[in-house]
């Protein structure tokens, strides 16, 4: 049986929710026939990578999907690589605030994602919901985890996908903010994650082949 | 009892569908005990002032509230102004593409809403999502119907309410328009317009002193 | 001959400088043969007006053009319509912050500007630099001037032209701003200005037909 | 003597001129000392990787800095990486369109700038002009020759400092363009190039110590 393992952040930033978690919590327990475990990650460097690292032991998954808030963007984003810089303008929620700083002294530059990105994004769009392919996750705790992920993946769990999915703002969350700042409710997001799944499951079924 | 009109713009511009009627659709008959009168209006210059101009007559309604699609913007946004002129850079859903045109030759420059623009704003915002004021409704059919209720108020139907909403694209109409343009799901609009018209039901019920 | 008094503001809001009054000083004392008088107003809404009306008086100008800084617009924009409205975000520079004030007791809702709105943008594309019209000049003291203007043009001095140009930040004042803030240094907005003024000064010579 | 070798891009995309090389035509020879040799480049994959090849041979530079046109930036953005991939929406100038093509088959992942790209965000700001860090080049052209440039330096040019700079487009592009596109004009995007180039300059005397 296939299992996907998705991971949501707790709050951060002065936020008091993080859609990541909340939609990610909205997911069904199956979806096309694969097993989904929902896990809560803290916004912390250190942190997320040990919680990500022992769920992946202990779930033995055939794809992880993490899944982020990327404040002012007014779609669900499919990243497409990670890199090898940990950079924060604040500090994650263990204090920690890295300037150029390596994610792992022996980790390559960068890693792309070994979900399908693109198939990702034509099954949100199949369900009437913008997506785009994105470039950058940025050098804060969303890029830190799905770098550290593939380096995970790469070095410890050959042959399981991983990818990252970052999501606007939930409504609540912009009502104090500047007009114009996009936002996206909690089930619309959740929507969009099942249909991202479930390419991804596809994918699986299908041997897997396609990255890109 | 207190009636609301309210009237919602057909599709225009290549959309397939136009979340203004959409949204007015799922409101409920009712609400804070006043009746709710929903009219699908055409964007077209001159019939949706005739069409509106009979509903008018036809429910005699305290209030009467404008919903129309404004691209582009993220938040339901409440016109405090409209203004005697229509300009168009496509044709309306008739083929009328005014340039310079006054909308009343008789007509004040403008009017201004005299449903209680910021009481509307408070209570959308209290029900959690994102609203504001606009100073400028356009200066196509969306502005016209505004200016043309707040005319005929002032002409015919002494004492009766009126205003306009401006809301977002549905998500279904951004899927292929270019990364960053906002949208928000029909239901999410319907819970703001609910919001904004218990408001100026509650500002008729307390005497309707409150534009502004 | 004919003469034309253009305004800028002083600064406000905590900027250091503003762009409208810096730029009027960059333009020369002549204008395709018109008259240029340069005039600082200040940001307060009483002061601007009183300030604006002895200047009409001592220079009887065939034509009035203000000019102030608009932060986040990318191009210049030029106003068509100014309302009858003071609300203020942050108080003005005399610590004047109206809430829901008319600016005249006795003023039209609106007043259109006179100027050949559409002349004056095609002028400033020709000399290639991005114009578009504006419907809304906000609530501060920006549109206060201009609808000040333009009533005081109805009532006391019928016959000159009065208009309305928003110009961007320059670019010294968008380096602590978010990443993505547009800015135009100011000889560029003094430039677009000059194509603006030549057109308003052509359109006088030629009758002065042409508003909208 | 230290020498600073400069490229910009030729226009593409049904533009009439790319602000790259434009601005680059606009710096002067020499910087803090540094002799400056300037480039066009072609905006084509292989063309423009087997151009800056050659260059780097015959001049021998010390430094080499890319400069690219990124349409809807309003600031100066300097690159912090680079990354394998190559993917095009549009025919690049020589009809090449990859869709998820590697750019080097034996190259790594991704490349960090070995400029001092803090420094250079640090020297554009003092000059009064907006400057911020990027983490994504895109997939089409301007990734294409920052990655071959790093993946150069790292095979065959050890110990020449590379990177690149995107600029905004100029004011002339953004005419015909929707309202809100910005833009900066070549002679101050020329300022903030030199601006950039002198922090590298100093960085190279200075040891060269400082990526990041």
């Amino acid at each position: 049986m296939t299992t996907v393992l998705i991971t949501g952040f707790d709050p951060f930033g002065g936020e008091k929710v993080n859609p990541a978690f909340e939609s990610v919590k909205l997911l069904p327990s199956a979806i096309v026939g694969a097993r989904i475990v929902k896990l809560e990650v803290p916004t912390a460097y250190a942190r997320s990578a040990a919680v990500l690292e022992e769920a992946i032991e202990r779930e033995r998954p055939d794809a992880v999907i993490c899944v982020g808030q990327a404040g002012g963007r007014s779609a669900l984003t499919v990243e497409r690589v990670a890199i090898n810089l940990a950079e924060a303008s604040i500090p994650d929620n263990d204090g920690d605030q890295p300037v150029d700083r390596p994610l792992r002294e022996d980790g390559d530059a960068a890693y792309f994602a070994s979900v399908p990105v693109k198939a990702m994004i034509r099954g949100i769009r199949d369900h009437g919901l913008p997506a785009f392919v994105s470039y950058t996750a940025g050098t804060f705790v969303c890029n830190a985890i799905m770098y550290n992920l593939l380096y995970l993946i790469d070095h410890r769990f050959p042959g399981v996908k991983g990818g990252f999915i970052h999501v606007p703002y939930e409504p609540g969350q912009v009502v104090g903010k500047p007009n114009g700042t996009p936002s996206m409710p909690l089930a619309t997001i959740a929507k969009g994650l099942e249909a991202a799944v479930e390419a991804a499951v596809k994918d699986i079924s299908d041997g897997g082949a396609g990255s890109g």
